[in-house]
């Protein structure tokens, strides 16, 4: 909550890119990423400095659709090209908009897109616990074909019929950051780590090796706002504020949370595993990690963020006071 | 054929990333990145210092199989999204067989993949006649489909069926010319532009839109290299050296050829369109568009790429003497 120029990581949410209700088209797609550029162009505007980074979850899934589809006359894709496919298609269209935005209004700035590799520890935890849906519903005998043949780890969801789940790793270390940080400092816009980055673990003896995994996005835009020094780890979802109580008649929105507050309402469960869960978190890795005094972290939708940095909405994460 | 430090622009053909012969599955993939990327390897340790361009044919045409058959439940991709795609994950394969290969050489060295858009003329002709084959064989019935829905132009290819064929415009200005050329001389290890670059049109009063064509990967690679001022620029195809009278009693491998012959040769038809005419048309381009007086350009195999910077092999295409 500051009129002065400050180091922002944006995390977009895969409804930034993609409306939700929609087919999610290609054209679907571009109409909402313009929609979303407006509002980044809006932070440029007013002299924010941005390390762009977004979700990829639909258009994940309908490139998983299209390999099941065609699973008998095309081979598959590993998941961290899939991730991989979504930085660069997904970075495109972002770069593009910003860039038609920028012209719009006068200015001629460009946009970049670096793909970024993130590595995971092979001993996470997680690979043990795969937890994360991905891909489309299958059934029960699409579903033992792909355990049998692909080793697949799949759950019933009712009324659904089968869905593969991943593990979903701890990011440790960006391979990229070096790169992103120069670049930031020296004043590009970049769109990195798209999707949680594509998550690779380094096996001894062999090198770096992709893994069937994903990395949760918001966790890995906490490292890359680490990573460059950011004043602010802006994470952009549906919802222009965090709910306590969400759906109880106690409901009520949040307008500061310190980290302990955050750690404790964690603990409560009141932020659900698969969507502010792993939002809270990354604002408490980020504030608990960042080596910048002033560094905070903010919660709400891509429409209210240049309100919310005028101080009129949002949840903003402080370190506790000492 | 000098043992200088060279800056060179590598264009990798097709099937130095995937084997032919093979399926082109994503292992089958990963091996033939990991045996090119030890013949670029030791370019690097040669003291050459490179900027990496591919081609992505067989991969477009496997994503571009999965949406024909995915066809009548998932919303199909853009071509320029195709090519996107590509860049990433083909480019995450080379950064990673790349930094994989210095590790166990002993060099702590990192690779990286920048997403890249070229701008085309929306009037080029190219437009008016599509020439460039895509994507799979389809029967009558999905063609007539396609070309009534999707305003697709379609090919008869004998004994295989009906083929879309796409423009093949040529490349203007590579949106990230600038970026790339910072980075090279900052000594970073890049892979760009691949697939020719993702095609956009700079469209008055809307801005830079994608267009359904293919940018040819080495007359995109000629761009780089002027752009870069490399000393050569290196197309790396499936045979050592080019061929006159190819096939025939007369045939006859080509060590040396200037510009002038060049053009007299490509006049004459010896190299066929589709495939050793773009590669002789980039060497010509980059030769008379750049400002480096000792630019040339070589034609070879990857396998032979570090003998015949050597002055072992490849055919070496230079400057008419004045």
């Amino acid at each position: 909550m500051t009129d002065s120029t400050l180091r922002i990581v944006v995390a977009l949410g895969g409804n930034a890119l993609c409306e939700p209700g929609t087919e999610g088209n290609i054209a679907q797609q571009f109409a909402r990423t313009r929609a979303t550029a407006v509002h980044l162009a809006d932070l440029v505007d007013s002299g924010h400095r941005l390390l762009i980074t977004h979700g990829n979850g639909p258009q994940v899934g309908n490139i998983l659709r299209r390999v099941e589809i065609a699973s008998r006359e095309v081979y598959p894709i590993d998941l961290g090209l899939c991730v991989a496919d979504t930085q660069s298609s997904m970075g495109y269209m972002i770069c593009q908009c910003l860039v038609n935005e920028f012209r719009k209004r006068g200015a001629n700035r460009n946009a970049f897109t670096i793909v970024t590799r993130v590595v995971v520890d092979a001993q996470d935890p997680a690979f043990a616990h795969p937890t994360k849906p991905i891909g489309p519903y299958l059934s029960q005998e699409e579903a033992e074909r792909h355990s049998r043949e692909d080793g697949w780890h799949l759950v019933p969801v009712p009324g659904r019929g089968m869905r593969r789940v991943v593990p979903s790793p701890e990011p440790r270390t960006i391979e990229e950051m070096d790169l992103l940080k120069k670049l930031y400092d020296q004043g590009e816009l970049l769109v990195a780590c798209g999707g949680g980055g594509i998550p690779v673990i380094d096996r001894p003896g062999w090198g770096y090796e992709g893994v069937e995994a994903v990395i949760d996005k918001d966790l890995s835009a906490a490292m890359l706002a680490v990573g460059i020094e950011a004043d602010l780890l802006a994470i952009l979802t549906e919802v222009p504020q965090v709910y306590v109580d969400f759906n109880k008649p106690t409901q009520r929105a949040l307008d500061r949370l310190t980290v302990s507050e955050a750690r404790r309402l964690l603990a409560e469960d009141q932020f659900p595993p698969g969507s502010m869960g792993p939002k809270i978190q990354a604002g408490i890795n980020f504030l608990e990690q960042s080596a910048n005094p002033g560094a905070q972290a903010l919660i709400t939708s891509c429409l209210a963020v240049n309100g919310a940095l005028a101080g009129k909405t949002g949840t903003w994460l402080v370190r506790d006071e000492t």
